[in-house]
């Protein structure tokens, strides 16, 4: 097997030069609360639809990412966006009246590394100037979708997550400051045959170890030389696994490991079960709480390997598994250039 | 306006090395029958469901590319992939147990070209060897996930598409042979307000429209410089639409524009209505078709812009118009490094 495959080098490693965030009441209330640029009490964000509210979520997470850069909508080369209703249907309906060169991409809750793995592939490699990434997840449009309907009521189970409703933006440019996008890595399918659609952790986390072990290994770094290595939406039960597999593979996470899933709510407190989950959850906190310390030096490097349980609510209905995946980048605040890797 | 905003520039123009195409009966039987590399007369291709033919028909034609290129499974860099069930469903099924890094994408029946488009990019900015692109549509699976379950027997309206049960597959890499990927241009959604679920091609024309103009203004070309302008799958009323309005740009399309959805079936035979459509009607005939005569140099440019239909059924169902694409690749002969522009 070639342990490079799909190590993607980067030539000139891209800067974040802008990034918002945007979160419902049940976020706010959480212990990342005060990291968010936008909070939203009225789940339908003014619309009628749950749907119509995600892509409003959507549409004022972009618009505060143009006027943080100063740019308008037409300076965007290319923008990468989805998001877990099929399909793509929030981020389709929030850029639809927009001249933006759009992109539409799906990885589950992995979506966000996903699409900013290509933002910086194009500005790296295209030299295109201005490149974004733009998704979402919406607790009650996803619960509908891939569950029950709310008004069902249905009791949730212990290792259940709580759909995240948050969005997150970023606009990557070439090289110039911190903080630095500087390696990637995508994501191969792992399917070690979960079926249970309430237990996402365990379907994602053998996902998660294969691609954190390849990253480590293809760049020959410890995990000891990463502040963090930050998972997206493992939760609970899947970090423990998490943890599990990598001991098996001879990595120790412990004490370096975070997961946004855990990290955006508090488990005593706000009855999320097994933690957080969807494409806006890691989104949401890379941009509120990631970003800003990696660009003020208080934190120097994070592998960010998001997480997606590709799960389809027809498949899982017909008996298959759910399929995982997890698409890492390396977030930094030095460009790396200049060093030995 | 900044016209050239998303023209992709390549500073090294990939080649397609490989490709692959399969069909199913009724597309076999239509005028292109004999251009496609594998035909299956059983519709479920040997599984139990809809969604796992599809998956199937996913796994053969990527099979086939494989041993056409002569490569393993593992030595691909990246696999661009979608479908039209969601979430990407038949091809996270088809690609769960190779070991292939995956990005799930969505274009709806213009994710071909997006796939190729972004492939392009990762061959030539990132370097990357083998980069591969595969999507399919099936006709059961899609009518329905976006229409009417097939045992309702509902009739179809005279401007309905027929998803074709067709996949296409191609590998690309670094500059060596014809054909060539010789230009990109990534398409902006254009909503013109077309609610009618059976009447994709009116909905996709303005996208159309859009993106060719664009590419032919941002590149100094006129329709005269191309053997060809295809467009995915506008049908026959969405091909009228597109006539009428490029007239209105300025641009005299005729004798120059072809469909893959009106190529795909003899309407007077096949009773198919507008024509074929899905993400597997233009991947199978740029395959089957398009390349080899790019190969051998009997054509040398197609502008190849495939069109899709960003339909999502909940949101029809809300009473939402039907949001189109179109992703631009120019197919070549010629490299075009040695050329002036």
């Amino acid at each position: 097997m070639n342990e490079a495959q799909s190590l993607i080098r980067l030539p000139n490693p891209p800067s974040v030069t802008a990034w918002s965030s945007t979160v419902g009441q049940k976020e706010s209330e959480g212990p990342l609360g005060g990291c968010f640029d936008l909070t939203e009490p009225d789940s339908r964000f003014g619309q009628t639809t749950w749907e119509q509210a995600e892509s409003e979520l959507q549409r004022r997470t972009l618009n505060l990412l143009l006027s943080k850069a100063g740019i308008a909508a037409e300076d965007i080369s290319c923008l990468f966006a989805g998001d877990l209703i099929n399909q793509c249907t929030s981020s389709t309906y929030a850029l639809r009246h927009l001249d933006i060169p759009y992109y539409g991409i799906f990885g589950a809750c992995a979506t966000f590394a996903e699409g900013m793995q290509l933002a910086a592939a194009m500005v790296s490699g295209m030299e295109l100037p201005h490149c974004a990434v733009l998704t979402s997840s919406h607790f009650s449009s996803a619960e509908r979708q891939f569950r029950f309907p709310l008004a069902y009521g249905g009791q949730r189970t212990p290792n259940a997550q709580w759909t995240c409703t948050a969005a997150g933006a970023v606009l990557l440019g070439p090289t110039g400051a911190p903080p630095y996008i500087r390696g990637i890595l995508a994501g191969r399918i792992r399917d070690l045959g979960i079926t249970d659609a309430s237990n996402m952790g365990a379907a994602m986390a053998p996902a998660a170890a294969d691609t954190i072990a390849r990253y480590l290994s293809a760049t020959r770094t410890r995990p000891a030389d990463y502040d963090a290595i930050l998972t997206g939406d493992l939760g609970l039960v899947g970090s423990r696994l998490l943890m599990q597999l990598m001991e098996q593979n001879g990595y120790d996470l412990r004490g370096i490991h975070r997961d946004c899933g855990v990290m955006m709510f508090d488990q005593n407190r706000q009855d999320t079960h097994a933690g957080g989950s969807g494409c806006g959850c890691s989104a949401s906190i890379v941009c509120g709480y990631f970003l800003p310390r990696l660009q003020s030096g208080e934190l120097h490097n994070v592998l960010y390997a998001a997480t997606g349980a590709l799960l389809s609510p027809m498949l899982c209905q017909q008996g298959e598994s759910i399929p995982g995946i997890c698409h890492a980048v390396h977030l930094s605040h030095e460009s790396g250039k200049e060093q030995a890797s």
